[in-house]
């Protein structure tokens, strides 16, 4: 019995290890197209900011490891182009085919540049593997370029700029919709708008890039492009072999990460979950649901039987020091995903003013006819990953609001006020329902 | 109509506030008999050591503000030495009576000192109230001690130990119990025994203390004592007037915070509450807990219908830059509750290693009949506040580990790394259930 992994960052290698560890016997391949495995992509920006020094320290564990530590065959620069699931079995790009039992499709996501005309400039990237962002700082290095334009506003497009204005070079963010950070949220918007240019970086939302001149895009001069924007599932290789595609274009899997066709399994960016909120099929490519799925994956690849039951939808970012955080949905995305939202916003220190405590915003929205917790924001320098977290596990917990104001919260004065920034919106959120 | 409140720290202002929000016309009477009121108490401790510089910044709110603001009569200096429910009215020490027809009784705990020989002598302090902090201060100012002895190895022994120490005192804490942090927890309390003695304080357990000599306790020579065992809910009036006082030896309630005297209402550090773990009633005296319970109070006692569910027993204490965080019950405790434990523990960086996270300690707690999480503990220097909340948050919830494991927790190198602490420590309970 052989179980063949497609891709080798966060998902391919979790399912790989999974597997491992339930089935001691199992043959196990894991195919990576490029050269590194098993590396924390979403450190990539701070690899480019120089805070990570070098690219050995993203990478957790090397092909060696997992040959010898785990038994696990891992190749790298094994790029496959055809699965033929009649045969069980892919064809490399080198010519080779590698026979399985039972597939894993982890084969990630990619910024899809298709749209935009010259984006295969010299200094035009993208931040998407260990090699972009050694292309990117070798480039900073040598060519000193003064005025970057990154086109695209969300994680990797704002941890870019805030990277490259750390280099001294002037930013502006261009963002084809009308918000930041992917989620149709004008007041988040409006903070990471005001945080930017706090920090001499300019967001400007709704501008569409068609084309990269050589000294400009949409009017704004620059010498160096980080396109982080077009983020597609790479769907291609399952969709060929007649794997179901869902709606938001990636695979489509059931709670077992089985895709349409039985034997082949599908995790990761390239894969749609459970939105718990909604019940429905989503597309958040992210690298903890990446590893999670991973792990279900290879579970029952391995022939175990494990349930990814979903995602509520949590993410974090760090802009200039000041931590972003959101759950669930917005007033907008609750009423697009047909609640009917209610929401309340408050200002709160994230710990006693006698402590020094900074000031940290939350927002949490239910919906008004169950009073259900349909999601939240946590903006602050202090705290924001703790406390998006207690709202993602009332998400989980499909917690009213009522129930969530009486939470019962650590607190001392080094870590926290004595009304916890959440209870204290979940009773303004009270107020309002 | 009047609405009395014995006294005028947490649980009862919270009550005052709410019920003066929810009924604008109400007469509101508090009677606090010590001179200040609307203190966060739980800075005592850090106005000891110097981090918060004056009494002032711990007082939230004045007796003037109330008054003016809300319209609320606040009275210092108003020790209430009787209540007669059938005539509705109060006794003052002064020799005055006030009539309520609700009344709300919010008056606290004390430390016990009466099975303590020598308690009343000049170097030995409780630390409870502002007064107590300033007389601290003003010992070490004006007869720079050297040595102390800290009776009681709960919260406040082990904060005023940490203030105590770095004052460059050598400070010995004396516990009678076998652990620290009032929690049965054979694990933390090494832990907390390790960072004391790392920071140049000795925490001896099993020491029970009857008798403070004047140079020396249980053998320890000292120059200053801070007496902070003893804890003890202040009962007294009310079971006088007739309420029923619960097995813990607090007054009972019921869940709209009602004692078993109609029209008397109880909130705060004199009170039982229900621990949502078992359903039974505990007494956790807390300062979020008397906010969130006095609230209620005020809030029925107004003529409102408000439930406090009750708690699952969340805190946290700093000691020299370390949280030790505890939620629900330890092995021990769980096991004493008839419950089944099952415990996982795990070491884990609260961020990436490469951003320099540092080194988390994760205790899960589930029973093993219906793997429900049943308590937890984090210690680290980073995060721990959030990360027992969300553990906090999962005992609210009644949880099973199953779902903990699959919780969509926020990720971004600055903040977590992928596999947050808390599900690598739910992944190795799963192994072990």
């Amino acid at each position: 019995m052989a179980l063949v992994v497609i891709g080798g960052v966060a998902a391919g290698l979790s399912a790989a290890t999974r597997a491992r560890r339930l089935d001691p016997h199992l043959e196990i391949i894991v195919l990576e197209k490029g050269p590194a495995v098993s590396y924390g992509a979403c450190g990539l920006p701070y690899l480019v900011e120089g805070r990570v020094r070098e690219a050995g320290q993203l990478v957790v564990y090397t092909p060696e490891y997992f040959r010898k530590e785990r038994r696990i065959d891992v190749r790298t620069g094994a790029r496959v182009v055809a699965i033929s699931h009649p045969r069980r079995e892919v064809a490399l790009e080198s010519g080779g085919r590698v026979h399985y039992e039972r597939l894993v499709v982890a084969t990630g996501a990619r910024c899809d540049t298709a749209g935009i005309a010259g984006a295969d400039q010299s200094h035009v990237f993208t931040l998407h593997t260990l090699e972009d962002a050694e292309r990117i700082r070798s480039f900073l290095r040598e060519r000193r370029p003064r005025h970057a334009v990154v086109i695209g506003g969300g994680y990797i497009g704002v941890e870019a700029a805030d990277a490259l204005r750390r280099h001294g070079l002037r930013v502006t963010v261009l963002e084809r919709s009308a918000h930041a950070l992917l989620r149709d949220d004008a007041r988040l918007t409006a903070a990471v708008q005001k945080q930017l240019e706090d920090h001499g970086v300019e967001l400007r939302c709704g501008v569409p890039v068609r084309a990269i001149e050589p000294g400009r895009v949409a009017g704004v001069d620059c010498d160096l492009v980080v396109l982080a924007a077009g983020f597609r599932p790479n769907v291609e290789l399952a969709a060929e072999a007649g794997v179901e595609i869902g709606r938001t274009g990636a695979i489509r899997i059931d709670d077992r990460m089985e895709t349409s066709v039985r034997g082949i399994y599908a995790a990761g960016d390239c894969a749609e979950v459970t939105h718990l909120v909604t019940g429905r099929p989503t597309y958040i490519p992210l690298g903890t649901t990446a590893n999670k799925c991973g792990r279900v994956a290879g579970a029952n690849a391995a022939g175990g039987r494990e349930r990814f039951p979903g995602v509520v939808g949590t993410s974090i970012v760090g802009i200039f020091g000041m931590a972003f955080a959101t759950t669930g949905f917005s007033v907008e995305q609750a009423r697009a995903e047909r609640f009917s939202p209610v929401a309340a916003r408050i200002e709160a220190p994230a710990r006693p003013r006698y402590f020094g405590g900074t000031k940290t915003t939350v927002e949490l929205v239910a919906d008004r006819a169950t009073r259900r917790l349909v999601g939240g924001s946590v903006i602050g320098e202090e705290g924001a990953a703790g406390r998006i977290n207690v709202i993602a596990a009332a998400l989980h917990s499909r917690l009213c609001v009522d129930e969530f104001e009486q939470l019962d919260l650590a607190y001392s004065p080094p870590f926290s006020p004595v009304w916890d920034p959440l209870l204290i919106a979940a009773q303004q959120l009270m107020k309002e329902l």
